[in-house]
């Protein structure tokens, strides 16, 4: 007798069809075209199925974009979360390891991370991720500002402008950073660490 | 006699026909609800005109997004490439130059800018305009290794992922950054200069 590998869960039926792939296809299509360009049509389309077998899962455009920005902000959140309750260690500390796991869930989820970077605020469920982002900004300006009263990190720029500064870098990622490309996750953590908290200039 | 006050030039007949306030409504309407999800016709309602008087100035929606990126791109490339064609300071002092100079464009232009930023290769214009983009990151990537090599900056990260964090960090200000907000766009060139140069760490 053999132990099956696991598989991705996947509905019975013609390939195309799961939860995730629907997702997924969902995402990279909103990425491209734009979210308001893209119809349920244009997705069933191009995952070559029917309108009604994409609404068994998703009941209309709008979930499939909260279950996106949904990924990416949860992820986010953990990170964030998980520094501000932890309290071994300093915030400085915290702080470099925020970005660092930041840049790891960039690049994991980096479609819909991008999708959330793009959100203006065009509807209820675009608002809604705007706030969990303005939730998440505070608390990064907080673990600065604590970084800066245990004397680890300058005084001489304002926490909410390093703050924005420092994740502005860590955000650009999803503009330019490929898997198959010449940067390890780890490469560009690092990276960004020694840019932001040790400085270019020799 | 009195001297008139300077106006904006403004062609006679109905106001919003003139062609910069034509541009300026596009640019703030593919901002906001993406290039692809806006027609001639909702700019058209936007202005309080009719398309015919739109297309008196544009020919095309294609031809206001090209102006838009060209408006962009035209201050950008003039930023570099003055910094490439001069002589007198280091490379270090120039990329300094660049950064601050970039912070400015960025500022003055937004609107474009942030239309430049997430332009992704959709059509014939929008490859010419990411084939304008990669030729300054290619430049600043170049002046970032000039100042590596002169012994400026430190040598320890590549000059290429230099470059994007830098720029990523200056291009973030699109994202966030408001005129009449707490912040001068000296306050944050400055900044950004201490940051990714001096580093924050004490």
């Amino acid at each position: 007798m053999t132990t099956a590998e696991p598989t991705p869960p996947r509905r019975r039926g013609r390939p195309g069809y799961d939860q995730a792939t629907i997702l997924h296809t969902a995402v990279e299509l909103f990425n491209r075209r734009g979210y308001d360009a893209t119809s349920m049509g244009d997705l069933a389309k191009v995952l070559g199925v029917t309108k009604p077998a994409i609404y068994h899962h998703f009941t209309s455009k709008e979930e499939l974009l909260k279950a996106a920005l949904d990924d990416a902000l949860d992820e986010l959140t953990a990170v964030v979360d998980e520094a501000a309750r932890r309290q071994a260690g300093t915030a400085y500390e915290r702080l470099r390891e925020v970005v660092r796991r930041s840049v790891e869930v960039l690049v994991a989820h980096q479609p819909s991370v991008t999708l959330l970077l793009r959100v203006r605020g065009n509807s209820a469920v675009e608002r809604a991720a705007l706030e969990r982002r303005r939730w998440l900004d505070e608390r990064l300006a907080e673990l600065v500002a604590d970084a800066v009263a245990e004397g680890a990190l300058r005084d001489d720029v304002t926490p909410t402008l390093v703050s924005r500064l420092l994740f502005g870098m860590v955000n650009s990622l999803v503009e330019w950073y490929r898997p198959d490309g010449a940067f390890t996750p780890t490469t560009v953590a690092d990276a960004i660490a020694t840019v932001a908290f040790d400085g270019l200039a020799r």
